[in-house]
């Protein structure tokens, strides 16, 4: 592209290495804004390609992060979810060719008008531009935020873990190498530079020349994010998930969705946290539901009133007492929070004060309880008769999640390639004017 | 509602004013969110009748503040734009009934599918929550934002100008009577207590309780909250907007799109800034340009081929040589900066370098020009053969707009009522887990 102006990057200004990279991701970013879904898929398919040809760099270099985790004493959960295989580096490339398969969100026209005055209006999906990922020691999310960017048109900023830097910089090499051996700018997926907490820094506040940043990981690396950036930013992730058993409820159901909702996978977002019970249920429900959560491994610390129910049924059941704190604690673990509430609306009281927003399920044969509690709670998804595990991108069938926002605005709950998208529009005439 | 477990508001620590008004817009927004829309409706009309019926005690107060701002020696053009009158007031309340006419945005179903297992799901539009409003001496502002937050569902915190407060106390009094003799929580419309900067500050920290902030004012206003803000901003305004005259293109189309866009209304976002024209054509169009531009009472600051253009067809423009400070100015005057360029993607190259990313439009015949530029261009809007003024809500046809958006997330271009919501999932199953 010519141009008779000086470009930022001819400013003779030292640029750090960070901010540098974002000029590059940005000049990516327009290049692959117009390219049709073909070109975009290309490189999707080369990566793919590139991450089973090219295995054995990408493990070997896992072995350095593994072994140091390793020598630091790390806790063999974290090491698992670092480590690489060949089996699990084949798994990776098959979800890139699952975005693949997926349909290209930019060039949607959204909305679409002719205004009285004859001028048409069309509101078209653009990519966001570039896409800050900040992120903790998970090299997978390195490939499937890379690929979910490429084919919604972004360029991504890849800012992992300082534990995983070998392996995301084995994974990126050769991502790049597709990219570029596809003819799309290589730059469009980058590692940002540098192990120090001060590249985050930069990244935060290098607004202007990224569009979004995405934090996905515990909540102290969420709440930094979100109180530091200047750059706009998408809150992901805290899941204060409640399950809550109405009057009228089908108690097997309600006993299979609780266990569901808690134990099936207690370390994710969309695991229930607190139980809720309707006191005219309690007395019938609680014995069957203390004795299934026991034999799921739980542990439920509960009110006066479930530790009452609990004492005379003599569940087998570990019943600690609650605190306020449990109401608003993200256990993550095989552990529960549970209370009786006096109706509905004080089960819509309880979540309004100490959910997170994430998702809340109902258990009730009643349409009019379910429509209300659908109404009233406040968050990004509401399930009737349902596990709170639903919540979820491959389960709501958007085919990939970037993340689960928990914030109002741009995107809500889970986030497929849509919302990595904006918009714009265009307005044709012919000669129109005020 | 009925809890057993503590409210916030029974918290013993001592709060801010501008936190408790925030707390109870947040108790007055879970109260809205269910409400169906002839609640709404009922409550704007009868905010319109009393905008009219106490239409003395709302000049009166503003009297005060116009006076206070003459002695101050404010600019007689700011004083307008503060002065209310019975008619602006009566003015004002036709607005508040057109937001009647509006359809409600809540409730609408964005997309629904049912999933392989039968769950059926559904994506509802929701209000917000707590909207933040801050903004400069145009109290009609406070009654628009009020009526928009109102009609979406949502509680307003309004923090205008302290040149306007007692124009605005007077309004929001007016307001709080209507809409809480109408049945409504009357703290769904507050004003955000005190004048001092530090209540802004206040505002803008108070994440979790406000879910939006809108500025809407100047420049520095804007800046200060975007960068200040862990509250989630929309950033409206700035408007370096751009008129490209490609190589083939009606003469007449484009004098007339070039001088409406700079002319009509200059001190308005959507007003051009510069004109951008391709070389083969300059000769022939910058003659005739020039001399419209002048008509109009417009001052060029030329580029050195514009420059010579001018001088060689002895214009009876202003022209004065362009800096490069000029390229990146939003003069909202009877001021344009103008280039030569070489061809369409070197005036997309201008465009990418200096533009605030609001309009840009392109006056050409050539369909693949259209497409290139309307492709490569990234603003809130691209206009083909129209003038830049159309970027508005109003325009849109979206019959009113709370501001208009020059960020990626969320919203962009110009917000209307479905601007105002999120939303949520409903989940339906019968007994579903995984």
């Amino acid at each position: 592209m010519s141009s008779d102006f000086p470009s930022p990057l001819a400013d003779p200004t030292p640029k750090s290495p960070v901010i540098l990279a974002a000029y590059k991701a940005r000049a990516a970013a327009a290049d692959l804004a117009p390219l049709p879904r073909s070109a975009k898929d290309d490189a999707l398919l080369a990566m793919a390609d590139a991450l089973e040809v090219r295995t054995k760099e990408i493990v070997e270099a896992n072995a350095e992060d593994v072994a140091r985790a390793r020598a630091a004493g790390t806790a063999e959960s974290i090491v698992d979810r670092l480590t690489l295989t060949p089996e699990r580096v084949r798994a990776i490339a098959a979800d890139v060719r699952d975005v693949v398969a997926l349909p290209d969100p930019v060039g949607e026209v959204v909305r679409g008008f002719t205004l009285p005055n004859g001028i048409d209006l069309r509101q078209v999906r653009v990519p966001l531009g570039v896409v800050g990922i900040i992120y903790e020691a998970r090299p997978n999310v390195t490939v499937d935020a890379a690929a979910l960017c490429l084919k919604s048109g972004n360029a991504v900023l890849l800012r992992g873990s300082s534990s995983a830097y070998a392996s995301n910089q084995a994974l990126v090499t050769v991502l790049r190498d597709a990219v570029g051996g596809s003819g799309l700018p290589a730059d469009a997926v980058q590692l940002v530079p540098g192990e120090s907490r001060e590249s985050v820094r930069e990244l935060m506040r290098a607004r202007g020349m990224v569009d979004v940043l995405i934090p996905r990981g515990g909540a102290s690396l969420i709440r930094t994010v979100v109180e530091e950036s200047t750059v706009p930013v998408i809150e992901t992730g805290t899941g204060n998930c409640h399950v809550y058993v109405d009057a009228q409820a089908d108690l097997d159901m309600a006993v299979d969705i609780l266990v569901n909702s808690k134990a099936q996978r207690p370390s994710v977002c969309n695991a229930a946290e607190t139980l809720l019970v309707h006191r005219d249920i309690a007395a019938r429900f609680l014995p069957r539901a203390l004795d299934a959560l026991a034999e799921a491994g739980v542990t439920v610390h509960a009110d006066e009133r479930v530790a009452a129910v609990a004492e005379q049924c003599g569940t087998k059941a570990t019943v600690v007492p609650a605190t306020l704190e449990d109401w608003e604690t993200e256990y993550l673990s095989y552990d529960i929070a549970a209370a009786v509430v006096d109706d509905l609306d004080a089960a819509v009281g309880h979540i309004r004060l100490w959910s997170s927003g994430h998702t809340e399920a109902i258990v009730t044969s009643s349409q009019a309880a379910a429509r209300r509690f659908t109404q009233l709670v406040d968050s990004t998804t509401v399930a009737v008769n349902a596990s709170t595990r639903f919540t979820d991108g491959g389960q709501f069938g958007f085919g990939a999640e970037i993340g689960i926002s928990t914030q109002k605005l741009h995107a809500r709950g889970p986030m497929g390639l849509p919302e990595l998208t904006s918009t714009k529009y265009v307005v044709t005439g012919d000669g129109h004017v005020r």
